[in-house]
């Protein structure tokens, strides 16, 4: 690959343009799924045992996650690093995206900038899974704002 | 799969979450690069012909491209549909967790709000790919600031 003319873009896609990669980050990311088992059982796409083990190990080589040390007999607990973290607006991008053109994920209220709000929710991410120290978000949980965004269809209230 | 609890991020995902479809997206976007042949032979990551070939028909399928009628012994070109050109901001939330995070595409400059300017940029793909009227941009075009942004690596002066 010419790294050059690939650019900053080719570089992301390499290691975040997989359909898997990002819909574990997001399964990370909204649901707080932090083991393999729940993110196996808890996957809207139904994720295939081999695919999400290859996928974790990715993550994790690529700095993504972090593989907690697991005690025997205890499961690996995942972590977001802060690159991680930083995924989040690419992964709002496909959901804005998501929102407008494929229905009925509804997007009747229009693209909004939703920079704090996805900066307040890294933050919250932060606290999670770094062990960051914040500030109590004001006005309700930023993720949970984003999740209800990203996961209502038309057909809710 | 279940269709309310993928939401808007799995729909997205679905249809714009794989490593050859945003790379093409990325070159008909940033390079002009509108006819199969000038695809195959200017990707940086060097994509095969069977597997341009084949995204190029999903791309399509999905609405995100549109092929021109070619007539006989004439080559097909492609432009990009209302769809297809608001992928930017996915494709740029790329570049900036690229250029955070994958040296030496260089972020010495810092995270920026390129909302402006990712705006400008799809008024100006609107111009050139739906033969929009558009105002002719002041201060330089935003598509090239973009992508100057975006291929520039560490040692650029």
């Amino acid at each position: 690959m010419d790294e050059r003319a690939a650019g900053a873009i080719g570089a992301a896609v390499q290691v975040l343009g997989d359909r898997w990669s990002l819909l574990v980050l997001r399964d990370v990311i909204f649901e707080d799924r932090r083991y393999f088992r729940a993110l196996l059982t808890g996957s809207a796409e139904g994720i295939a045992s081999n695919i999400l083990a290859d996928r974790l190990v990715k993550l994790v080589e690529a700095g993504m996650l972090a593989r907690g040390t697991a005690a025997r007999g205890q499961r690996a607990r995942y972590s977001l690093t802060e690159a991680g973290i930083q995924t989040l607006p690419v992964i709002c991008a496909f959901g804005d995206w998501g929102r407008r053109w494929r229905p009925p994920h509804g997007a009747a209220d229009g693209p909004a900038d939703r920079s704090g709000l996805i900066a307040a929710s890294m933050d919250q991410l932060r606290a999670r899974h770094l062990g960051a120290e914040t500030p109590p978000p004001a006005g309700g949980e930023p993720l949970d704002q984003l999740k209800q965004l990203y996961y209502r269809t038309a057909g809710d209230g």
